[in-house]
């Protein structure tokens, strides 16, 4: 006979007069004493995020909320003009997006930033390390996350702005001046313009904040589901889904009909 | 030939050095300026919200973040342990269960309030409204959504919380006066206690803050998103999907072995 | 204290050396014995199907596989290309698009055939049953489900194959004959050419098996499901996903950048 | 101005009088004449299956359908009473559980075979790489997968049985002959006893069908499927998620009562 596991769970409960989320009283210690963002900080973390800590992390969130019409909010729109009435299906489906390709630029800086110094003494030679790391890229062939960008050049407007408001709270620490050590080795070494992109900002910035990297993939899930939200919502309004899935599907015929 | 229709997004664009997000710029005027319940209240509607309206809003959206294993978490911890590769899709699973038994409440409140008194004069009867409300579900034998609650006795604890802050931010008008007055007739109809549950102050208040009622399920599915990724990450932690799955299998199984 | 129920399932169970599923021995009754629409029968039904039930049933399958680049398709790619790490989310984001605008058609059809007849007499008048139906559709001004069709005109080309397999298996029984009357009746009532469409003849098939009209989403599930991989192994060899995005992306950004 | 591509597909399209499916005419070429299991083969391969193949195939996708109350099956459940308006997001919820922990197995076989001898000539010595793959993953403490089982011992019932419908359809050859050698050597290696198991055998089965690696995940997507609509169906007629969610619930809370 197999040995019962208790079930155990910090997140939360309710009874008669009281509900609980993360030790605290959801009805007298949170509802008008924090915000959205600072809601998401207690859940992943079980306590209150001091003043500096939510203003980085709001400015992460708020990053990862909108970029116009992504193959994400495309796919929400498709099954939100199919299945109109089950919206959070189509939300659903747009955040099965949030994968490798889109959110794994900030999950593999983070965890290549804290591969390298999480557990060095704080005098490392930053420098030295982010050619390493370089190197190291370089010669398995792999590209080097949270540098560069297709269209924003020659730099990410958002990654001063959010290294900024990092500097105003306290969080503009080593994780920071590593990617950015890593940009300016790359530069060097493979000769082209590679300024530190947003998702290398986000990923530092995670772990300047104390998150472990498996983690990362989740701030850009909450983010890009308010985002998504409101794609439903201007589908609602102002539908486009049926005239790309007619333009598609028109395109695709007329080529199936001269013979494949 | 079809004539194609031009597609057209007020949601977001981005150009080399700028990203517009709902007619902002990103970087100048969002990052740090504004919280993720301020970044969902801008998609929604196009506009900042007043400090008011943020506050009202934030208490909604909070209120929906977390309550504890529901089926929501239990589905999303049952991927997860089968995808950890594939975090998004754990919390799409947990998502695709915010339907309408979950967030149908609220959405049916704002419905039948919206329907009721959208376009009626500011000096409407609302005790008489509220009756012919009563009747009118009583008659179909229909329940009547956002009154009442199995486990919160004799009244929801986040109910006047929620009216609280809607009063002391001017938004506790005549959408929650219908809804308490639907409370007090039904009560008297079916001469039982039937207090204004949690989804019928979130009903009343999406209708205050000038929602309409197609969107309600939306900020279920924004709040619980973050929840969800909460159980993520503490099911990363502290695992129990398996000694789920265990228990269930071996209580099916031993059923199976007796013949069925 | 909650008195705990029973947790019980028929679904199938395993034990150290057999695999028990549906009260089938896996491995001795049915690999190599059934395929996998008649293991679609048994998951359903509980029973192995005729060789009758098999022929139509999996020519209902058949029908719902693939319809080329439909939104469910294009909603499929647009993960696949995002995620290409989780195959299973693109095709259950397409999935998550067999709706009501989708799928509802043959779900309606079997909903109404059966409230209209299920409980009847054999010899009841179907005629005049249809006439009634098209009646009360026409003065609620709710559409009928399952006749005329946008794009296949004068008929839909599936009805009359499903029909004649119907007929070979002796599944052509009072609920075809009662879609047909009504799509006369209709014609008739609203002078207009309204054949029986290929959700019309399934609903009605759907109602010939003997299967509850709640379930007949799930047939459209199981078919679409097999034509999303199909998709996913196409954007795999030859994608297209990128290229819709950066269309869709293209014209909005112009747009925008015009003034919106 | 970004050069346009052409979006091609030879999944199908539509006309007035024909629907076209991977170049077949699906009223006259299709309906009747194909099982739902061969319409999966003719989407990923974009030809008929032999009749050997489609038996082969066939009891791949049949022994995936249904393994009990897996976390798949829990998942979709807990979706489908939470939304019950939208059975397709129920079944979405639990094929996001198809992952690398339950479908990585055959894909991990598959590419081990394939990176192993697709191009090798028909005499290599299937033996030796057997034992050069065994002592590489032993090297890098890296398990190898399809073979052993934590409760199917001493053999997965399902390998023989699909081995042998494999021979008498001509499918019996060197990728099953390699992952016969693999289990050989890590049983001398390691001195314990790891027969091929069931994703091991549907591993090297796709190898010998001619399927990329990459798609092995879809046929499980497909197999598991028809299993969710299955669950669906008891789901609605004999429901046991409510319950499973009362008792975690149950015992998270008075674990959190006790002070957590």
């Amino acid at each position: 006979m197999r040995q019962q596991k208790p079930l155990r769970s910090e997140m939360g409960w309710s009874t008669t007069d009281k509900i609980t989320v993360r030790g605290r009283d959801l009805c007298n210690d949170l509802l008008g004493k924090i915000d959205l963002g600072g809601m998401a900080w207690l859940e992943l973390t079980g306590r209150m995020p001091t003043p500096q800590e939510a203003a980085v992390f709001n400015a992460l969130l708020v990053t990862l909320v909108e970029h116009g019409m992504t193959p994400h909010a495309i796919a929400t729109r498709m099954v939100q003009v199919c299945a109109p009435e089950a919206m959070q299906a189509a939300v659903a489906a747009g955040i099965c997006a949030v994968g490798s390709v889109f959110a794994g630029g900030s999950e593999m800086v983070a965890r290549t930033l804290q591969g390298a110094i999480k557990d060095t003494p704080a005098d490392a030679d930053i420098a030295a390390i982010a050619e390493k790391i370089v190197e190291d890229h370089v010669s398995r062939k792999v590209p080097i996350s949270g540098i560069g960008h297709p269209l924003h050049k020659p730099i990410d407007p958002r990654t001063p702005v959010l290294f900024a408001i990092a500097e105003q709270n306290g969080f503009r620490g080593r994780y920071c001046a590593l990617q950015e050590a890593i940009s300016l080795a790359a530069e060097k070494r493979l000769n082209r313009v590679l300024p530190v992109n947003a998702p290398g900002a986000i990923g530092a910035l995670m772990c300047e904040l104390g998150f472990p990297w498996q983690i990362c993939r989740g701030i850009a899930v909450i983010g890009r589901c308010v985002g998504l939200v409101g794609h439903v919502a201007e589908e609602m309004r102002s539908p486009m889904a049926l005239e790309i899935y007619d333009r598609v599907n028109d395109e695709v015929l007329e080529y199936g009909l001269k013979g494949g």
